[in-house]
């Protein structure tokens, strides 16, 4: 229980001023350490990833004779961090402003090399189960959202979030996305950042280690290309949860859906592209499915964030559907 | 087509002054109009509510002898708003910056008396259709998506922007929520305010219609009441989508779940809570069923925007599925 009893009061010290450099990328490269801001964040990141925070600040009020924490929120997530081997510093509320107006009273530094995740080490068996192996739930498949170029620290935030609710194994940023441990970002997820493995990959990279995976890809894409519209979501979704009952449809319309018995759902990529600019033809090709969101109303688009939402929600449902 | 020859120079004028000050409550209590800013909400206004918009004002560019609209975008839609009687005022760049940072060129006041929308005279149909009638597209049925003192302006408008994505007739803000017409929620919704009608009604007046509307009330829900756990989103789906093929069924736990044929999807309206304490008990024991949402992860929440735009697509998908 490494409390350190000195409190850091001097906001424009040399050590707040390197913590607080943690807010910009270059600050970032510099010292190969981030910043974690807020008590959500900070909860998530001592309960899930202990292994990642090194430090953490902590605002004590000094009014009576002993420093206290000043909230039994703060003092709890400070209990929890003692479990495992991280500092604790005691800090003036103006010291902890200083570093970060998003604070709110708690601070954590992280070792940014703890958080890489690397291909090699991304241990799931990702091995399609054979069409014959109906035994959806032995886990044996790869659920990932993956994201290309995606620039806005709060839709990477959103997207991460999303994923995370959706039960997704991994999320994979693909090519030039914004970096994962910008503090907008890590805010955005709401602690979601520490739930699950968010890799860092070229394009060319993600589509390797997707067929190594014996991974499919879907595109989530309105416009699809010249050869290939996209499949409407609910039509794939009809084809994930049927049961093969055709013999009892009367209707022609339905023949026209392809149906997928449960068990074929291995795993499974879902891409997503850039807020703007959507993906590019030439990743649309290497895609194996592409599928787009129907809109009902008037509405001209859904943002990314709500797309990947209900995309990766609806995916899940029907997985768990067929499960029940 | 009237556009005002004279231009807008004098960001301290008078005019300039009132229409800056829309951007506060007072300001449009006061003058019983608002502002629309930038150019897709404005198009999306001019498109599709030419008589709300009263006026409009552009920037120009007075580099050449005349002035000059200075995009072809804002160009499109002052021509669009010449098939209305709308009054088109030439600006100066600092002018329109004066009245709005976020004006990106144009800007609109709007009357705010003609957004209101009188319960009485929202005139849809509203009669449950009979269980053995399968006519689902007969268009007798509401869709409602409704809000409980949604209080943030970003929260309301993703929710006007994600119900009309999924289709509904109408968005109802009941008790005490943010204000539709505040500057904030308008370009949050990214146009969806002019495509579909808002209701604001009090907490009783919504029960009171809804049951005179024949329409189930179903509150999206987390926690439920001590007496009634809310059912899984899936699951309810399933019953919604699922032929009534319970004979082929050979699992137990299939009988479990209500099977709803889907010609009895009557009237309904979905009902989300506040975004900090979700729904009062009170509130819950009313409504009909309760919903939730699962989380497959370690995400302990999906925010408000996120949360109704999943129901409310799921809940649409599903609709569209039976009718395919």
């Amino acid at each position: 229980m490494p409390i350190n009893a000195q409190i850091l009061d001097n906001p424009k010290s040399d050590r707040v001023r390197r913590i607080a450099d943690l807010t910009r990328s270059k600050g970032r490269e510099r010292s190969g350490r981030f910043l974690i801001e807020g008590p959500q964040s900070v909860r998530e990141a001592v309960t899930w990833r202990p292994d990642v925070v090194q430090d953490l600040y902590v605002e004590v009020s000094q009014a009576l004779d002993h420093p206290r924490i000043v909230s039994s929120t703060l003092a709890k997530i400070v209990e929890k961090s003692q479990d495992a081997t991280i500092y604790v510093h005691q800090c003036t509320g103006e010291v902890i402003r200083r570093i970060s107006p998003d604070a709110q009273g708690i601070l954590a530094v992280g070792n940014a090399r703890a958080m890489r995740v690397d291909v090699a080490d991304f241990e799931i068996d990702g091995g399609k189960s054979g069409d014959s192996d109906d035994s959806a739930d032995s886990g044996k498949t790869l659920n990932i959202a993956a994201f290309w170029q995606v620039r806005d620290p709060g839709n990477a935030g959103t997207v991460i979030r999303a994923a995370d609710a959706a039960g997704c194994d991994a999320v994979v940023f693909v090519d030039d996305c914004v970096d994962v441990l910008n503090p907008k970002v890590i805010r955005s997820t709401a602690g979601s950042l520490f739930h699950l493995p968010v890799l860092t990959m070229g394009t060319d990279e993600f589509f390797t280690w997707a067929a190594a995976q014996h991974m499919d890809v879907w595109a989530a894409d309105v416009y699809g290309t010249p050869d290939r519209k996209p499949e409407s979501l609910p039509t794939v979704l009809a084809g994930l949860t049927e049961v093969d009952d055709t013999t009892d449809r009367t209707d022609a319309a339905d023949h026209a859906i392809a149906v997928e018995s449960p068990a074929s759902q291995g795993s499974r990529a879902v891409l997503f592209g850039n807020e703007a600019r959507g993906l590019e033809t030439e990743i649309l090709r290497k895609c194996d499915r592409i599928v787009s969101i129907p809109l009902y109303g008037k509405a001209e688009s859904l943002n990314l964030g709500t797309s990947a939402a209900v995309m990766l929600m609806s995916l899940a449902m029907s997985r768990h559907i067929e499960t029940m």
